[in-house]
């Protein structure tokens, strides 16, 4: 099974867990969502982030989902998110899923850190426990962690730390780290990739800051896959009209807290999954959310029908 | 000079205040803005809020500011933003305020707050410090007081002081929010007034649960009364569609922390203040922000001609 | 084996788990430390608590230390923290250990929740997921978990979910807590058991205003054990004699982050545990720290000697 | 008007801010402590600090606090706190300071600070905006302020500014903080003066660190004069014998929240102070918690008696 390399890019969605409405998992809507992200032009998948209700799952359940999905997706790069309170959780899990075949494994800071040589530190520590040359993610996410990573010191803590292959990338506002990321690359520090998050509602700006594509979630994970592939041919202008045609539905399920319920919602009426229910203690949308996602969805069809 | 009621509805744009290179408040752009703002649609305008870098400001400049506004506003309501960390400075900036002939006062919670009792009795002081009978607007932005307030405690907020005739309404996600308290109200509970924040980022929804406006910035203000005032007429699709048309702006607006240089790049664009800067420690756009901003707004201008 | 109930009393020791040099669970150790508090009085033992490591354990260490605590304790009520970020996990571990035998479990709420409601709603599910019937603590700790939890809430809770029959009191300061909890009883209100955490700093105090013991730990547990029996006999000013000849190292030990090396250092010393090492990333005492910890035992043990 | 310098020792007081019961500044009392304060020992005062409730008065309340205590010192030095959200308002209320007579600065974190960068960065500014040459004292208070200062860039920091001649030192745990500063200078780094805080709970392991003296508050002052004395001359054991007297009313008066209205308790008891009123929203002390300080303090009174 391949490994995660600083050269990758594309979109990795980070997947959802379906679950039945009673709350086991449904592993039928797992393997039919694995099809349906790498039919619509995924390049790998990324599994146990926070927006796959990993916190949900019990560990013999998060391995399972690991192993299911590695599985389906027949040969194309698989991430699982591995963060824990406790280096020993993230060894054992980042061991397993290895061994399942997994492609590499992405880890946040704790939210406990706060000086740049604790971060630092953390991260030496962090790689060590996920194994020996086991692939690593950096997922920079202040808004959820609250650990701010300056410039300085993810520098320092890509130099001191080879099997950190790629930044997932969502500070926000993060276009000039972006930015800074490639000028010392073009300065002579090895090349990482960078895949983008905060759900893409950034992402051709992040395409033309240097990024290498998305690893992020959205109900139509094709309009990714196509901004990346344009920008990647340097048609920023038609990647943007398509990226508009999508941002007032990419705005709506950015909304903290319910965008999984939205995303969840566009899935499950596309076919991707049975049911958009959630494991508790989240819950589905209201009929007014409702009806504003149709009403979304509705005038996205008809632009996009514009548009060609 | 009237003072803020329930009723209260339109755009109060919460202003910018303007600097000279060298850190000085400029006065002659400040009168400018006051006039681009009341030309654009504005019905009110808001000063010392977050976005109007308030905290910045001495209190000597900051009434300054108030007085000014209030004088070039020619009548309409101005409304002053008075958080602070005590009771004692509220009282005496919001009697100096009103003093002035402002419409109400804003006031956010302290960050400390925690509990439904703390918040409840947090705004019954807040409102007496506020002075007897001064219009009072909660300012509900959890993203940044850290302050979660319920629908049970804003109501019970609501009940227990009459000096609250508005919401800013900032929560995220807070669309339920605005239909819970539209549902209250029709099950007899008071009415407040509901203008929205967050950079207008979801105004048609908002405007669409009950909503009566927009109590924000934006570099285009226009397309705030536009979209109130056709959301007003129950014209919903003319108003998406316009909004659509900002909306690629208004998201890059809304970069936490880079968002007022951003919005003040545009004003100085437009020529509605003398220059772009930001009292220190805040810091001007970068070459390629402002690269990525004249891009967004060469689209937006050619959509909206599309548009008529 | 028996259940914790609301008349549960005394000193619960919220033990330490001890480590090899290399980062390996010492099981022997575990062994003796086990020992070593119920010969010097402790009328039960938590584990998997906060200050003993247990983020930093595999699930499968967890178990195996509930499983060697409870099979040591010989008969005395052991309590297992399951608290942990999904109610999947709490629920899977409080089913183990409660199989395993264990008198209850503790959980303490996590760090996301807000709201009065959002509480007493996350501790409805928790029960839940505890288990049906299984005795639930409810951790009260607000610096470490930034929840705070009013009178009026914890009442809501108490009278929600027979299922808690104590509270971890270790909101500070928190003698007020106590008082009216013990207030509410007295007007009707189902007893539950008060036991104090902190480290022991208000021990005294918190018995006179009605809490039933300590759950906690400290290097000496026999102060603990004295100081509650002497303050349920009525003997106060000699339970506040003995704890001031403690307190200078209580307070010591109270140092957040730094604590539990001292703690494991002095038991260490003790002969309770082999070695006081600390499962990475935490980092043993340096030889200044040691050097005024050896002080403090010293004119300990003098003041002690005094005292008889 | 002496200056502070980096050579200060002893202690200074962390003032209490005097009210009448209706909340009105009583400012013969402010005189009356003051008085109190130098005539138990204190080498200087320190007024504005979060315990002396600096976010409840107006700047104009605030001003004349430091004018009256300034004149009533009779040439002691007096340090005034100048934290403020923006650097506006430090540079307005440090001139006005400074030009009355104070001795210097004291100047905290703003909440928001992160990265080593952003810490470092802030102080610069920090200090430009007290004034050229102005003495300033850096608070380092994580448990309130959440920002967290490495040994190393509060060394960047202290060569970055010769203006910091001070550091009130509250980390906690920070007995290593003082030990590596010392360090640091006895290599080569210029000494600034430590003056510890956290209400004097670690102040004999802070003087054997070679801390200079306590800035922070007690109702007993003339224990920390003593304490800083002693130490000065080598005896320890003396030291801790006179702190170990104090230290279960100490300990009392360290409660968050709470322990301000126990400190003007026991000031107004002693007489230093009319009243032991806190301007709201601050509550005064219970009865059952008056009780147990006033059994503190007996205790207190007899060891006191016995140690000499």
């Amino acid at each position: 099974m391949s490994r995660l390399t600083a050269e990758a890019n594309g979109v990795f969605v980070i997947s959802v867990t379906p679950f039945h409405e009673n709350g086991a998992i449904d592993f039928d809507s797992l393997d039919r969502v694995t099809d349906f992200y790498l039919e619509k032009g995924a390049t790998g998948i990324t599994v146990l982030g926070m927006m796959g209700e990993a916190p949900k799952l019990t560990q013999a359940e998060a391995r399972e989902i690991v192993a299911r999905v590695i599985k389906r997706a027949g040969g194309k790069p698989v991430v699982a998110g591995v963060s824990a309170p406790g280096l020993a959780a993230i060894s054992e899990l980042s061991s397993a899923v290895m061994d399942m075949g997994a492609a590499g494994v992405m880890i946040a800071p704790p939210s406990s850190l706060r000086t740049d040589d604790q971060i630092a530190g953390y991260y030496a520590q962090a790689c060590q426990a996920a194994g020996d040359g086991v692939p690593v993610v950096l997922q920079d996410f202040p808004l959820s962690t609250g650990v701010q990573i300056s410039n300085a010191t993810l520098g320092r803590i890509i130099e001191d730390n080879d099997q950190i292959v790629m930044l997932k990338h969502e500070d926000w506002p993060g276009l000039a780290k972006i930015s800074a990321l490639r000028k010392a690359e073009s300065e002579g520090r090895r090349r990482i990739s960078i895949l983008c998050g905060n759900g893409a509602l950034f992402l051709p700006e992040e395409m033309g800051r240097g990024a290498d594509g998305a690893m992020t979630g959205f109900g139509y994970p094709e309009m990714m896959a196509e901004v990346v592939a344009l920008a990647g041919n340097g048609e920023m202008d038609r990647a943007q009209d398509l990226f508009d045609a999508y941002l007032p539905l990419v705005r709506y399920e950015q909304q903290p807290g319910l965008g999984l319920a939205v995303r969840k919602h566009v899935l499950a009426r596309r076919g991707a999954i049975a049911s958009a229910a959630l494991r508790k203690p989240g819950a589905g949308l209201q009929p007014a959310a409702i009806a504003e996602v149709e009403r979304l969805i509705e005038r996205q069809t008809k632009k996009l029908k514009e548009l060609k």
